[in-house]
């Protein structure tokens, strides 16, 4: 039952001795995400996140403050790997690090100022999976696409998932080129050739895996939980033209693989545990899940205290100094399906997962229109274009808009955390 | 024109001085193909097939017998990157060594006979994409899935293709076990979660990514070809009773990526430059490839002169000492697109692809029976058994079952080649 594990780096009377962290909305010392960071021109390496600044995880090791050799490898494939209990104790160590004033001198030298900092992708990513478990977002792309049968008779069977494209994954900040591709206008005879003149993002949760599966090992629900390492925010950029032209009967492809943003912390299940809370029961009518996708445990806990939010900014708002414009908000407990349902079923074949692999939750949407995680939603498929404080409109996004997401999590008696941003801006095509 | 270079490695003339190379079927001195081999319990190290033997490449590069450092690393993916320029150089200086006599001395206890060794999968798959560019399987498959609809409007404009699993994939040889997973029959309420019963074998062409692509950047069709590093046999294995239920709206998921099998040879794409051939003409009526995917060199040899087959040996025919019987043989050049357009297509919106990436063709189909890429087309949806030399019908495959693909490349005037065996036996699930 690791992931309702809570100890004393959860204390909301903990605070550190990094003076940013105190009331920082995403990196109080209750958070402590992992990253691979960059410090100026020098090699990526481990970091974590506290405040504005980012402790050195690698040069801990070297000066004998943590005892932890995955912290040492360019990538933190190794570090999701672990085994819970040992990342429970590292958890603990850097808690105490940055919490115990004793520390300071010994540590104090290796925090670097974030906004210094390039962040990079946290893992090589060996595959990336994306599911659709946002049950209203199922439902409004679904009647855009096939108004008749919105909800597939498979929905609430099985965890609707397919396969994404892992080289174009990008952290938060890289800049997004609009891509040209296929689509077809009902009335052309012929596709047309050209940018996407509908662009649209996802707000998605990304799930990190940690300890890996043999293939053909399925993985049991009451076990999936221990094979996840972490949490993240995934826009999964869609040009909605292309995708309409060529889903069926393979799923998106060119729709979606051009480019996908994810925030670059990896929020642990243990900063996570006091966020747990019951995933929503089934409306009155729905099928339990399979034997196989069910677990006590699960249902008491399996869902996340999690906010979700959306902000546009266009290049004519920064121009104007207008602040960003908050498109959305929602929990994302309006998944259909837990976390550990998602893994155990992704394995359930026998299909191995291993450390480093992403999962997307699919869109998360709440059920009215102020909590729409994306814009094929929120402008009705385009026929409803939205009002920005600059005076323009927006259907789908224009060159030059920044869209960032975040990720809060609260609950009563405890410090909130957040995930730190997913922000890109789309540049013209080339 | 990379992709119509013949030289003196090429000569129907030359032999090798490894007896085995002379008449191989597979492996004669104008193929050599690479691979990833481990003799005996030594570390995996890049080697060359040559008969029945393999040239350790590493150790080569080790006695200064070539000067090629990507072949010292532990993975195929950097020696795949090369320019097409030093690709060309190296084959050369390979098939100098293992033709003229005079290097004998020295390379000769560079050679371990293939039957003692071991070959793992050339390359750290990053991306694995499949496309469905065999027209005669996805009408066939269309019609089983969609009887009113059996080839989309998108075909002929768009060569389909959707991401796979990176993971599951495995070299020839490593058995396949039986997947579990949902299925729903027709007749009943909810679905049944158990070991597939409708197992079945894809007959495809795998091809090797070379030279990769910056984010945002397409690949103009004229340049494709240089951007492939070689060939393979993929088998794509597929649970037909898990695919009918899952793959709405967004494609196959659990019902492919439990495995993959590969023959685990590269053929370059010089060894198949005299198999070169024009790509077969659309037929009547068929909508001009899009001006992106357009070129007259590629139309003029786009397409490949290689026959494929598949067999099947059950345990009984092997208990019976029983042949594998051929279910069928057909042309490669029943692809509606070449290798060219797909790989432009996946680079068309900006996607990167990366060295060492696997494309699969999608199942390869010729346009009657004896020519179909799968159980699925051959038993027509599992209504029509086959007969087998031990008395056994067969509409899917049982546990025991052995598949394996194989590949001829043939030409007027000059020595044909093969891909080697892509195999792989059922064992039940788990």
């Amino acid at each position: 039952m690791s992931y309702w594990h809570t100890d004393e780096t959860h204390d909301p009377a903990r605070t550190s001795w990094v003076a940013s962290a105190q009331d920082h909305g995403d990196f109080p010392i209750q958070n402590l995400p992992y990253g691979l960071f960059s410090p100026a021109d020098e090699a990526p390496r481990a970091g974590v996140a506290i405040g504005d600044a980012i402790l050195d995880l690698a040069a801990c090791v070297g000066a004998g403050l943590i005892d932890c050799a995955p912290l040492l490898e360019g990538q933190l494939n190794a570090l999701m790997a672990l085994p819970v209990a040992e990342r429970i104790a590292l958890r603990r160590r850097i808690s105490a690090l940055l919490s115990d004033p004793a520390h300071r001198p010994a540590v104090e030298p290796l925090l670097h100022r974030a906004a210094d900092c390039t962040l990079h992708l946290p893992a090589r990513i060996g595959d990336y999976s994306d599911f659709y478990v946002g049950i209203h977002h199922a439902n409004n792309i679904g009647r855009q696409f096939r108004p008749d049968n919105p909800l597939l008779p498979n929905y609430k069977y099985v965890p609707i998932g397919y396969h994404g494209r892992a080289s174009s994954i990008r952290p938060s900040g890289d800049p997004l080129v609009r891509p040209r591709g296929q689509r077809k206008p009902p009335d052309a005879e012929v596709p047309l050739v050209g940018p996407t003149a509908r662009l649209d993002y996802e707000l998605e949760l990304g799930v990190w895996i940690g300890a890996g599966n043999d293939l053909g090992s399925p993985i049991p629900i009451g076990e999936a939980a221990d094979h996840v390492a972490g949490f993240c925010l995934l826009n999964d950029w869609s040009a909605r033209d292309f995708q309409a032209w060529e889903y069926q009967p393979l799923g998106p492809f060119l729709a979606k693989n051009f480019h996908s943003t994810i925030s670059p912390w990896v929020v642990t299940p243990e900063a996570m545990a006091p966020f747990r809370i019951a995933q929503p029961a089934r409306p009155d009518g729905d099928p339990a899940p399979l034997p196989y996708l069910s677990d006590a445990d699960d249902q008491a806990y399996g869902a996340l205290a999690l906010t979700l939010e959306v902000y546009l900014s266009t290049q004519a708002m920064r121009d104007a100094e207008l602040s960003p414009m908050r498109l959305s908000q929602g929990p994302a407990s309006n998944m259909y399906w837990t976390v550990s349902q998602i893994v155990t079923h992704h394995a359930s074949n026998g299909c191995n997962l291993m450390p480093g692999d992403l999962l997307g939750s699919g869109t998360i949407s709440a059920p009215t229109r102020d909590g729409y995680g994306s814009l094929m939603e929120i402008s009705s498929g385009g026929r409803e274009p939205i009002s920005l404080p600059s005076g323009e409109t927006r259907c789908f996004l224009e060159d030059g808009d920044e869209v960032t997401l975040r990720a809060t999590a609260s609950a009563p008696g405890n410090v909130s955390i957040g995930f730190g941003e997913c922000r890109a801006t789309v540049v013209p095509a080339r």
